[in-house]
């Protein structure tokens, strides 16, 4: 049986070569997850080291910064800072009023500003812009996606044009200003998105049910856009993406506001917003909260199963009154 | 100067109730605190028995279950499940064949099922759909919202209608739903509303930038609403919430699905998923990820800076491709 006996020795030599093969394969991953623990622990003190020695601000002077809902509140006071540190500032606003003013308070610090008339959430109004600012200026190189509308009652009382004007501003306003300025940041490896989330985009509140989900939506879609640069073959390291989460900021959003500690969580006013955004934006964090307490202290308690925190939640006791 | 005696006594007389009035509110301030932490240890012990002794599956034999989706994959084993447990299925899609073989299926099987044809996004045909359901069978105790696309690609190639698409599916439906069915729960303080998200609802994925942006908003919506109820001054505790972030299913959704190591995150089968979100709904959870695993990865990465875990994530390593 010469033919079996070959046979059973290919057998062998497979079996042999099959356990040869599982050992390397082993000792592969096993090097591979020690690498992966030493990259863990490396990046997490450098984030411990950059918390007590933050990067040094960016400058923006000579950025091209293109702001929605520039004609007032947070919008406005983002333009005059930016105006400030020397970048070209695109003031863009549906109200032309409000924003011809915050570029005049632009312009007579010695600041450049331009005004632009948009529909944000009108592809074809904002193609125009997309053309007008080319013409006129440049390529964008900082989008700040800041326009944004809350309805805050209960679910059973907004109606459908609330919640449908909800998503379009909040949310597909920044996919298309998205799709519409990020190609010509992707040529130059160069640029910065800023895309205003909130509070409401961290954590469920009442009165709040549509708005938390477009403020959730900005949150996923900007964590997303991240992976698809950071994982692109190509280099995108040069674009960076910032996404605020605000508490409570006095800018006539929020009508009723509630809060039991204001020396923890006060009312923020849109100058010191403004203020926390140039820092985030000139350090290219890419979360922040306002204040930044929040941050830690839902990272901390979001360890916990959801009902701990509710009882956390519920001393703190703040949050919006129906309109 | 009898005036300004008078006066000065006044001034120490009110400093003194002054200083008791502090000292009364943080002697208050303290209690309030020590309860606070009682609570918290009480409700996370409680939450650690619970992983170890979940509670018993409540029955759903007579429950009027209402799905979206209900033509295949998972909206269809889903349907097939609660038929088997005796409830009354309401089988709702845009597409009659894959419906009507649902609810032959369930009636096979000798459950009770109803069929109708609705487009979700549609709020007239949900006001149709409505109105039919009370006429032929009753008032919807448990809703599941599952009907759902998933554009899959970069953002940049994603066009406008997809994306509208992917929002009216996924988010708004959710809303228009809610809004039609949660009143006559609330009536009766009794009812269930199940929500599908995804992981791409917790996590940013590549090729996913709408995706996660609906996904996160469903979350974000079903987490606000939570707290709508709870706070409500009536009583709601008998309407309960359940969110499902699935990884990946096999349900023609997801095209080219990359998984690196399948031991840890395989892929889905409909049937395995529904089999794990009838065990949630039935134990009330408010939250699942489907496989469970990853609910207790993500809890505790979240804790650290946001590169500490994306190490971790490109060492798993999978995802979805481009269609």
């Amino acid at each position: 049986m010469p033919h079996s006996a070959a046979a059973n020795v290919l057998v062998f030599k497979t079996d042999k070569q099959g356990i040869a093969m599982k050992v390397y394969q082993g000792v592969m991953l096993t090097l591979e997850i020690l690498v992966l623990i030493v990259k863990m622990y490396a990046s997490w003190f450098y984030c411990i080291y950059r918390f007590f020695v933050p990067p040094e601000p960016k400058s923006v002077s000579g950025e091209v910064v293109l702001i929605t809902g520039a004609g007032h509140g947070m919008g406005r006071e983002m333009a005059l800072r930016f105006g400030k540190l020397g970048s070209v500032v695109l003031c863009v606003d549906i109200n032309p009023e409000g924003n011809q003013e915050t570029a005049d308070m632009i312009k007579a610090n010695k600041g450049k500003a331009h005004t632009f008339r948009c529909d944000v959430t009108d592809r074809d109004s904002i193609s125009e812009l997309a053309a007008n600012i080319r013409r006129q200026v440049g390529e964008v190189t900082i989008l700040v996606n800041n326009a944004g509308v809350m309805p805050c009652k209960p679910l059973l009382d907004t109606n459908e044009k609330e919640i449908r004007t909800a998503f379009e501003v909040n949310v597909l306003a920044h996919l298309w200003l998205l799709q519409t300025f990020l190609p010509s940041m992707m040529e130059k490896n160069h640029g910065h998105i800023v895309a205003m989330s909130s509070m409401a985009g961290v954590l469920g509140l009442r009165n709040l049910v549509p708005y938390c989900g477009t403020k959730f939506a900005v949150r996923g879609m900007l964590e997303a856009l991240h992976e698809e640069l950071r994982e692109d073959p190509r280099d995108f390291s040069g674009i960076k993406l910032t996404c605020i989460c605000p508490y409570i900021v006095d800018t006539g959003l929020c009508k009723n506001p509630k809060i039991k500690f204001p020396s923890l969580m006060k009312i923020i006013t849109a100058q010191e917003a403004a203020d926390n955004i140039l820092d985030a934006v000139r350090r290219n964090y890419s979360e922040i909260t306002i204040p930044s307490s929040l941050y830690y202290i839902n990272q901390m308690f979001r360890i916990f199963p959801r009902p701990v925190p509710l009882h956390l939640k519920d001393f703190l006791d703040s949050g919006l009154e129906a309109q």
